[in-house]
């Protein structure tokens, strides 16, 4: 049995992708060969923080100006309160010596850890490989994603 | 070590309903068996669309008359607006030529997946058979779902 | 390969509490080892109903106001409606003779799961342990997880 660990990363929320960058470090800290597959709302956390709205026509524009994505404007899951609740969690992080999303991403892909950006939520929301992260290791679909999980025991979805 | 694969489906929501059929297409398009696990709000996409309100007596009424269920009454997880970010959602998977939730069932379906519907649910809820598709193959609970889960390896919680 | 279960537990909506005990029941039912890990918002499923607002400095204090704790607190991931939805639900689930979640915890304890509350969480959120129930065997971090995650293969993220 295989020491693969994979995350599916559907979520785009703040506090989720904590927790799976959380989760993917310690499993590359034990060794296990970690794959983070992020996918809908989770393509937001590895999207640039500094590119131009996306996709083409004004329906992609409207979605990727709502959904502009980048680790930087992720919303909080509960409590988010226009961004105050977001202020004040990020705040309570540095206190406790806790990295922002954005170093948590760095650490990760230091340890070793891929990403994978999936290809079929790219093309329903006009993404393009030019809109995320060079951190990106892989543009694939779920069959890709099956040939890790299937390697591994420790298989999330959040 | 089993080549099962087991999706709990546990949220109704439009996107991570095409989440889980899209996993449980790739699975069993690679051979896996598949058994997707409906529970809870998930219970909601394998619900008739054209089935009268469900329940016995007023609360029960009144949860299936807010929670209506059906493939094609979906909300979004996030951005649903009224209904609004859902039909532009639909039209960008129009674009791309990605099949609407629907048609993800019964690709499923015709794949060989599984469907069960969790007893436990339908009881707090006033869910009868009648109420579901005719794609439902099982009405059972956790010792059923765990019995899958402990044969295989990719086991999800959506 | 192992006998063992893990359910993080991130959520902490009532909803998915009871989908995560029920889980860990049946599995503890079927003489599988199950390990709940609460982490995040789910850490107020295991806090004490009647613990005084916990934290030092205004932040933490005014995060734990929000973000009380105690499993009589939890809200519905959907249709909490102010709590409407919330007690509407509790009625339906008496007369389904399905036990609240305070019950849930007590019979997943008494069949052996055990309790791990996340201490990356707590430190954030400024909790200690006398914030929580005497109920939780461990405050541990990613590691302890780890450390059994990978040694069964029916690990979930709820």
């Amino acid at each position: 049995m295989g020491n693969k660990m994979t995350v599916i990363v559907f979520s785009g929320d703040m506090d989720k992708a904590m927790a799976a960058f959380n989760l993917a470090i310690g499993g590359a800290s034990m060794g296990l060969e970690v794959t983070m597959f992020f996918t809908f709302w989770g393509l937001n956390i590895i999207r640039k923080n500094s590119a131009p709205v996306a996709g083409k026509g004004w329906l992609q524009k409207m979605l990727n100006r709502l959904n502009r994505g980048g680790s930087q404007r992720l919303p909080l899951s509960r409590f988010h309160m226009l961004g105050l609740g977001k202020w004040a969690l990020g705040q309570l992080m540095r206190q406790a010596k806790f990295p922002p999303v954005e170093e948590l991403l760095s650490m990760a892909k230091g340890l070793g850890v891929k990403f994978v950006a999936c290809t079929t939520s790219m093309g329903i929301m006009g993404l393009t490989k030019e809109d995320f992260l060079p951190d990106v290791d892989n543009f694939a679909g779920v069959a890709t994603y099956l040939g890790d999980a299937t390697q591994g025991q420790v298989n999330l979805f959040i």
